[in-house]
């Protein structure tokens, strides 16, 4: 494993040396990671805590970080010596990889010595953002397509580590396979692929180039069909290879077009093989795909089966940040809880203040009716009608009866010691599926989706009130 | 190094079973990678060809690599233990790094034996599309700034390698700084961040934060002044505490502005700052900023003197894929060059057959004039005048003479040996700087740039207008 202690922004080394020269170093704060909401944000899924708490278990600087730190000629021998010992000894809480999540929740918090605490903000923004960002994307490809989304994007991913954890976050948000092979081996997920044009380009015709893979690979026979003519060409190869393979006693998986009209081409190509007694035989789809093309494909009838998705998923092209934040919610005193504030001019900047819990509140038919955010440890009596109210328009008011709720946070790592053991990706995307099943379609549509309401209880609306009022912005 | 020979598309894979079972796995190639236009790409800023090589020169498959590509019961016995013999033996022609390239350009060839020149296709890819891109949009908005530009993306960055090698392709661009202490450190390049808003907030008020803050690094005094009332509050302690550090007999750096209107914040700042003696001391402006925000905030006539760069530049957000591809050029029969083309609808896709070479034309004043792709080891003779057609419409003609060319290719690989050797980011940007300094101003604005021309020789036209008769479409 990389050590990647050094991934962290030079400020978080510069405030380090500052806490420790202060006496701060060791003082207990809580931070929160959450997102803010914008028109391509609505739900979320969560994922990249696995890697954080990775990142958390394996914290420690090596000889060669200590000596570039002392290179930068900013940093006491003190502040080194520390640094030398230093492992993370703190709790980390946050929802499961593959929740379903909104806007302003706290995903991930982080209870730590506040040195620690600053320095790994940075990485785990960079790895929940990212992951975070991706299998969103992937879900609602996924959405769109209705299933049969392969990640096909590494070549356009930005760097190495995008095209990896990219593929992780793909098949998080729910697709069932990824071209990239070092993620296949990483993460024990289905890896596809047959041929690129160059393949078809190598032998003298098409025809000759759909045989030989034919011999090699009878059982994982897709072949691309779009090098020269699709429907006077390679579907008409490919139907010829199909039969032979048929005589040989294999079942030839299907075709895949990557370019031109796929809607118009499926279909026609579909009428083909039927006609030639290839029902079975699949068609996929690739070529600068995402939620809204697919989308617009089923709309026209296109007939395809499975769908190879590129450069749009692997950088979420029209959002490629999340913007997820780290926000200081609270100090402790010797144990004591001290919540902490952000104010800003812009009412939805302003932080919910200190520690806290979330919880989901479903009806009697298990659909999802809001998120409330908690004071943590408050508790909820299910049994008792809960009032809930706009965090900001407070008069928007509701009362829901016959419910019940669910913590959607867990402990990751308590006092630096690992909780929750890492999930498989077809675990995790289990668990968003269900989930995901339990919102109305009104929430996560494409278009003008309603927004998902997330609410705070009366205590921590009042505590964020009092100090807002308390401090004012200036006083 | 981690070992990414496992960073590859599955069927670069499967093809290779293929190739082996045809006995044409050693048949050499040559693929070229180049990018098509779009109107965000105007010219682009070569990068990536560093980690290209040194991912050529450590290409082997371990054994877990092995054990793992057998479980997926695709491969052969034979063919696994080709592989674990494979090492690349073949050559890498590329530019610089640090090149103004333009599209069509085949920036990087690689001429090796087909199975090697197939399974390197993806990670050569995933590197080059992803550095030139960020170099490319550093380069922009370094132009717009004028200079003294940092990139303080990590956090929002995809994945830990998007941040380490997005920052190096920054400092490629031009940005004089990181702050991502992880690049700082295996590039060695300088490292900027003092404080962020959590240090000002962890203390009872602004001044006792600032004067904690001057206290440690009085020779590294930068203040983040929002955090309350930047006007009111922020720029007047930080001014306070400037004031006792001259009295300790040093000069503080200067401000940060992270919020709010910036162009009016930095003007009264600077204001106050004069008139308190801090003339020296910088302003620095953070917050969203890409290269329209900067040339909006200098045309109101912000007093910024240096520029954090986020998001919208370690995401190249407006454009997060460059969209390079890899196309083959050619193969070889017995030391014979067959070159070979890929055919399209789309004129513009269609590819330039064969090994080439790229010459870049200056006139007698060190301008480049046109870039003039050619077969390879075609000569030009500088004394005589040299004819540029537009490659499509070929009637559009101009004569140059009194010129001198340049070959913007080199040897990085030959036969598997290393033959470039890594440069240092200062000399890769120098290198651009100087280059960039050739092209007049109309080909790199932002708003409507002349395209710059990019022609090819009568050989190669010649040599690709009969492959494209030849072949014909579906023929």
């Amino acid at each position: 494993m990389r050590n990647l202690t050094l991934l962290t922004d030079l400020y978080q080394l510069t405030m380090g040396q500052g806490y420790f020269d202060e006496g701060k170093h060791e003082q207990w704060a809580a931070f929160d990671i959450f997102f803010r909401p914008n028109k391509l944000i609505t739900y979320s899924v969560a994922a990249g805590m696995e890697q954080a708490a990775e990142y958390l278990e394996n914290l420690h600087f090596d000889g060669e970080d200590l000596s570039y730190l002392r290179s930068l000629e900013l940093f006491s021998d003190g502040f080194l010596s520390y640094l030398e010992a230093l492992r993370f000894t703190g709790d980390m809480v946050a929802v499961q990889e593959g929740e379903v999540v909104f806007p302003y929740e706290p995903i991930l918090t982080i209870r730590a010595p506040m040195l620690q605490a600053q320095l790994v903000e940075t990485a785990l923004l960079t790895f929940v953002n990212h992951q975070t960002l991706i299998a969103s994307k992937a879900a609602k490809i996924c959405a769109a397509a209705g299933g049969g989304v392969m990640e096909f994007g590494l070549r356009r991913a930005q760097g190495a580590d995008a095209g990896i954890y990219g593929a992780r976050a793909a098949m998080i948000g729910g697709c069932v396979g990824t071209s990239n092979v070092y993620a296949g081996k990483l993460f024990s997920v289905p890896v596809s692929g047959t041929m690129a044009h160059s393949w078809v380009m190598n032998f003298p015709d098409e025809l000759t180039a759909f045989r030989a893979y034919a011999k090699y690979f009878p059982q994982n026979c897709l072949l691309l069909v779009d090098t020269y003519d699709t429907l006077k060409s390679g579907v008409p190869n490919a139907i010829q290879v199909f039969r032979e393979l048929r005589e040989r006693g294999y079942e030839a998986k299907g075709i895949r077009l990557d370019s031109g009209d796929l809607a118009y081409l499926s279909k026609e190509a579909r009428k083909m093989l039927d006609a030639a007694g290839f029902e079975k035989a699949a068609i996929c789809a690739s070529g600068d795909l995402d939620e809204y093309s697919i989308r617009s494909l089923k709309e026209q009838g296109a007939k395809i089966d499975t769908w190879g998705v590129g450069t749009k998923l692997i950088t979420s092209a029209d959002m490629p940040a999340l913007g997820g934040v780290y926000k200081l919610a609270a100090v402790f005193e010797e144990g004591r809880e001290i919540p902490k504030i952000k104010l800003s001019d812009t009412t939805e900047k302003i932080t919910n203040p200190g520690m806290k819990d979330v919880y989901r509140i479903y009806d009697n038919k298990g659909k999802a009716v809001a998120d409330y955010i908690v004071r943590a440890g408050e508790q909820i009596d299910e049994s008792k009608p809960l009032e809930l109210f706009h965090p900001v328009e407070t008069w928007k008011r509701m009362t829901v009866m016959d419910y019940h709720v669910r913590n959607l946070r867990t402990d990751w790592i308590k006092g630096g010691k690992r909780r929750m053991q890492a999930r498989s990706l077809r675990e995790i995307n289990a668990f968003f599926r269900e989930e995901y099943g339990r919102f109305w379609e009104e929430y996560t549509r494409l278009d003008m989706p309603h927004i998902y309401k997330v609410d705070l209880s009366p205590t921590l609306h009042s505590l964020k009130t009092q100090m807002m009022h308390s401090y004012g912005k200036g006083e």
